[in-house]
């Protein structure tokens, strides 16, 4: 059995413009060619506590548990759930799009009672809606909100929830996983003891680890759980012993994925070195001449005026255009990878990724000429040059 | 709080001797160079399945289901488990070091009732103690035993074990993390019905996936399993249709680590090119070196003879001699990583490891060489040279 044959390995050189993930600086991929280094070597040790202060400054959180689980970000969402939640605990989960549906089937499987706050898929959800949820219910353990909406473009307002939280004795849970490194995320600020994210999206560092954070409270919820955490891979109060900073007694849990530590690391010392200010505006302007070009161009964008995300944006597909075509020409003819729709979505959106290092002027104007020349040839009745145009004027303003 | 200062990533050159890592080849590092694809691309899927081909060859086994799960090591131990076991299951496991107690232990979380088979810690299992166990319980569902133990350095026989698991109609859970890609696996032929890995040993891929296989079978009970399986993130059946060879209706689950998967793809395709039976006699001759060169310093052996790896030696701290001195120094002053003791071993024991590229006469040398040297300074009566002389003889043999 080992007459194999090797795939020769070649890769084509995409633009990653889908939901993640982006294209990743040459930096952050050259620091994964720097030496390996063991789960306990003093020199990775500096690396860790180097990696966990810049994750504390991109969730502009002071908590001491802030560090990137051995995982993708559906690692970190899992982690999220099954450490604070209790078979026969309340979880009140705010569902309108695919991956808030993601953390109802999660939680479900962690025993919890779900109590699904539905909102429409597009719009944010009404505060007043998670209120009467919460309300309803003696005890919730937990509320979970996710920030932005990967299937359907939509940016969570947070700071009422927050609150919500506070007032009905709940730990508040955010998803970031869209909105890290490309949206701002107060972690402290807005009141979220547990958040977690994916590598791939805002950060621009390779898929496979998942930024995580919560604060003291929420951790010892965890140390004073009366089961053990179903998985034993992500239980916090094993994984805080190794990622302890300065600790010299850091224990034993798994071996750290050092190069993807290295490639982490890097992407967020770019983070620093651009500032957070600046990247977010970054992402707003690409963002907004994006939506400005698909507008111009006669299309619909799904997520609601006012809360869209720049990080990602989704567009109803226009009548009689085929979905699988259009997405095959533009990463046969162009190398651009966009996003269809999931879940209800299928066949009705498309989900154009603006993030991290994929967040750039030439990839707006490349993708909306792709586009438009895509349409017309799929008989969609579309002036040249309107869109490029429309995000020009936007990037100019 | 952007005013953090990154640490300049500048890890020191290991040569990685403990029990994982090992050093990795610059040509699987600079694999991680490649540009990135997106989870859904097709020529992702291409790589997909070159992997997963390469695996079988390296698992010794046509089973469909046979990928890299993305996690470490210690991820691929959770899913060999946790989508077996539904909560009373009986698990007969078998336990002669750390890493038997730790199924134990995760067996536990998902509601297993586990009867342990203790054995002596540094000695294989006895057959007779195992059949013992499964006859004592009306039903067993999983039979668990580790074949390479990485605290003990022990090397487990399966082949009788194996003919026990299908006597009383058991699920055979083999862990390989610390033999495959060093000592011979015969998944098929050995009646292996589930077997997990890492990335970072004998495969010598960067740490960060777990090398994972199960037949039909196997995956028929995760099918038909009564409860949901506690993990989403590691759920079989939701890996394997994205997973599933040659489909062009894979189906989301979580964003690939796909540089992860290029370094995994590339140490898999240099041991097809170095050959499986060459590289178990390679690993077989520095192992053996290793072990006479310390045999002649007069150290003793833990494992028992004829059951030591190749892959990992584990030897006894001379009396009066520092543990943790002796490794500092070896890190400090030759480069040199090595383990220590785990558990109740901690402070009794050296762990050398000499896996994957890591196994060369050079390293053999090396080691002996900087361990005889620095026992001298603490005072352990040893002739110079006699290490390093016991194992180029053994190498010339």
């Amino acid at each position: 059995m080992s007459d194999v044959f090797p795939l020769k390995l070649n890769p084509p050189n995409r633009i990653l413009m889908g939901p993640g993930p982006s294209n990743v600086s040459p930096r952050v991929q050259s620091a994964m060619t720097a030496p390996l280094l063991g789960y306990f070597d003093p020199a990775f040790f500096k690396i860790m506590d180097s990696t966990t202060n810049l994750l504390r400054a991109v969730f502009q959180t002071r908590n001491k548990l802030t560090f990137p689980i051995s995982g993708t970000g559906m690692a970190g969402m899992e982690a999220g759930i099954c450490n604070f939640i209790e078979p026969g605990d309340v979880a009140v989960i705010g569902v309108n799009g695919f991956f808030g549906e993601r953390i109802v089937e999660i939680a479900g499987r962690c025993g919890a009672r779900v109590v699904k706050v539905a909102g429409e898929w597009g719009k944010p959800l009404e505060p007043e809606a998670i209120e009467a949820a919460l309300k309803s219910e003696k005890k919730v353990k937990l509320l979970a909100v996710v920030h932005a909406e990967t299937s359907t473009g939509v940016l969570q307002p947070l700071t009422e929830i927050s609150k919500l939280a506070k007032k009905y004795g709940a730990l508040f849970l955010v998803d970031t996983v869209t909105s890290l490194g490309g949206h701002e995320v107060k972690v402290d600020d807005w009141g979220i003891d547990i958040s977690y994210s994916a590598s791939q999206k805002g950060l621009s560092s390779p898929p496979g680890m998942a930024p995580f954070t919560c604060n003291d409270a929420a951790l010892a919820v965890v140390q004073n759980r009366k089961t053990k955490v179903s998985s034993w891979y992500l239980d916090l109060s094993l994984l805080s012993s190794y990622w302890s900073e300065g600790s010299t007694a850091r224990v034993y849990h798994h071996t750290a994925p050092a190069l993807m530590v290295y490639a982490f690391h890097e992407a967020l010392a770019m983070i620093a070195e651009e500032g957070l200010e600046a990247r977010f505006q970054r992402h707003l302007r690409n963002g907004a001449a994006l939506q400005a070009g698909l507008e111009a161009m006669g299309l619909t964008l799904f997520a609601q005026k006012g809360y869209r995300l720049s990080t990602l944006t989704s567009v109803r597909i226009p009548q009689g255009v085929n979905d699988a075509k259009v997405r095959q020409r533009l990463l046969g003819e162009y190398n651009i990878e966009i996003g269809g729709g999931l879940g209800a979505l299928k066949g009705q959106l498309w989900r154009i990724g603006l993030m991290g290092y994929s967040s750039t002027e030439q990839n707006v104007l490349l993708f909306l000429y792709a586009l438009e020349k895509l349409l017309a040839e799929e008989g969609y009745k579309v002036e040249p040059g309107v869109g490029v145009g429309a995000a020009v004027r936007s990037l100019r303003k």
